[in-house]
């Protein structure tokens, strides 16, 4: 059974497809077998593990499609690789009435929208996100761009894609730290917005991680539903899209400071929300309880919950004074003040960032 | 007495203001003295003529505002300069709360409104733009981009700006040649829209060249109130905007055979305009007395008519194919069918092209 999910922007609007097997569904299957100005973006390493594989089930879809692949990670999601790709298109004669397909995780996802959002002014895109993290979270919304070497995602567009078809038959091609990486942001979902599913994932969590149909399924179009809902009132983040960045900031820092691709996103934002959930804390907003609830979950599946030793307190600061939340040089910042409760604070003061990422560093939370 | 022109696009809706010393306006010239983030994008050029020249009346406003300097040039109109301009951005801390101003002709204006459209996921913008061209065309409507190597704008967004600022007094700086180039966009409207104005073009043309205040400011008037009306029925170019591209296939394949920059875009609009309306005769659609009509208020300026020696039918073919307007590898090119009337034709033979081109070439209009 294929789950649709409809996002509903006017103009805009899309459908998410979940499930197993779902190009094998003729519907599906046409969209990327009919038409002929298709054109699939991916990386090397995608392009061996799925795309060329004869014993993938898809290989017999996705591979009639005349594809390009760019290098793999995230060092690699700049200005530079779109180039790449719009001189691939251009020499290849495409126009305007191209579509492009993201076939891959977030930095495919990422740059292949970016690029449709400005080749020629802008052309169709669709995502086909092979990593549980992109499935839960990047592929959806529009969100698009590149990294710039002073900041994450300093570049970019929002450009609404034409669909999403998720399909977990990829993510038994992925290694489990590729894995576990997505269920940082699907933690954050429950942070953000459902203490009740927080609580359910404290139970099944490590059934999602071993890939079981039943709660993967459940799990995937649980945050789908929840980001879509947020999206369709605020598509552009004037108002409460931001909670979606909840510990973004501080990852968005240490991805930048440790260089692109060296602590993978998820891993990453999992030191984040345990920053923000701590400053909320030493800000009297946030239970005790409640931030061991937050950090033993982390912990508990093996996520990171702290920071890379190398990395000082000012090295986050000065980082995240370019965050795209700063407005008038003043940083902005997501923090749950109760599990499946967020608020945005500014006008903190540097001292109290300062003091509460140390402690942080230095695990003062268990003490 | 500035004039007004409101340009009704919904949420994106904005003024054009025109006139001469318009920056002495109160109202104007504190939206650019009041804001603290406002950065301004010029080139080297016109950073010393406008910006830093204390003699013009201007350099009480625009000298205090914030700026950065690329190079001057349709030949760094490219990916690499708007990564510099967001380099200077972030290392001066700018946010989602900047106010981009382009101060200068169509490359500064496009530049800086693709910045815009992609610092951070899109921010605001304002246009000055200092030539007859700009004044007329490129800042208006909200096309922003940067060219390719493989072909003219070919990378860009739709992004409008938040004002355009036209003052008159700019155009006294510019050599000769910059206000030629500019002429031939206004013939153009003329030709696509309006026959009446094409006749007082031909009559007038020579005081507008010579910067006679009321012709100017009508002229200008007239070519934003034509764009106007067409961007508030079309702004993403789905319908009738198309029609603003007559000449322009042409014009961008000679401007990317040449090397961006050898050619004014202006001069190769000429030529592109010519060889449209030959092709129209060539296919009986307009009629000779017109099409000698159009060659010679061309001329009749000191706008060229043929196109570089250099450049071979095949060439133009081949460039042209990767235009904008190629749907399902099939050329779409606007052509005047009598003057004031236009129409979008496809599916036009390779042979009657080539001809058409070489005919244009051994300028057999004349004879």
């Amino acid at each position: 059974m294929i789950e649709t999910i409809h996002v509903n922007l006017n103009n805009y609007s899309y459908n998410i497809y979940i499930g197993e097997y779902i190009f094998n569904n003729m519907f599906i299957s046409s969209i990327f077998l009919k038409n002929k100005n298709n054109v699939l973006i991916t990386n090397k390493k995608i392009e061996k593990k799925i795309l060329k594989n004869k014993n993938q089930y898809f290989y017999k879809i996705l591979n009639k499609i005349h594809y390009f692949s760019i290098n793999d990670g995230e060092n690699y999601k700049n200005l530079y690789e779109v180039e790449k790709i719009i001189s691939f298109l251009l020499n290849n004669l495409y126009g305007r009435d191209l579509n492009l397909i993201a076939l891959g995780g977030g930095v495919i996802g990422d740059i292949t929208g970016f690029v449709a959002s400005i080749f020629q002014r802008g052309v169709n895109f669709f995502q086909i996100p092979t990593t549980l993290l992109s499935q839960v979270d990047a592929s959806i919304g529009g969100k698009a761009g590149v990294n710039h070497i002073l900041g994450k995602n300093m570049i970019g567009s929002f450009w609404q894609p034409k669909g999403v078809f998720i399909d977990i038959k990829f993510l038994s091609t992925l290694p489990k730290k590729e894995l576990l990486s997505g269920i940082a942001e699907i933690i954050k979902y429950a942070i953000v917005f459902d203490k009740i599913f927080f609580i359910w994932l404290e139970n099944n969590l490590f059934k999602v991680l071993n890939l079981q149909k039943k709660e993967l399924l459940y799990c995937i179009k649980k945050c789908c539903e929840l980001k879509v809902k947020i999206i369709e009132n605020d598509e552009k983040e004037i108002g409460n899209r931001v909670f979606l960045n909840l510990g973004h900031s501080f990852a968005h820092a240490i991805e930048t400071f440790t260089g692109y691709g060296k602590w993978l996103h998820g891993n990453a934002v999992s030191v984040g929300i345990i920053m923000s959930s701590y400053l909320s804390f030493y800000l009297k907003y946030l239970k005790k309880s409640e931030l061991l609830n937050i950090i033993n979950i982390f912990n508990n599946i093996g996520l990171p919950i702290i920071g890379p030793s190398t990395m000082l307190p000012l090295d986050y600061l000065k980082l995240m004074m370019r965050d795209k939340k700063v407005i008038n040089k003043n940083l902005r910042l997501v923090i749950p003040v109760s599990i499946g409760k967020v608020k945005l604070i500014s006008s903190i003061k540097e001292n109290i960032l300062l003091d509460s990422i140390t402690a942080c560093q230095e695990r003062r939370f268990f003490s």
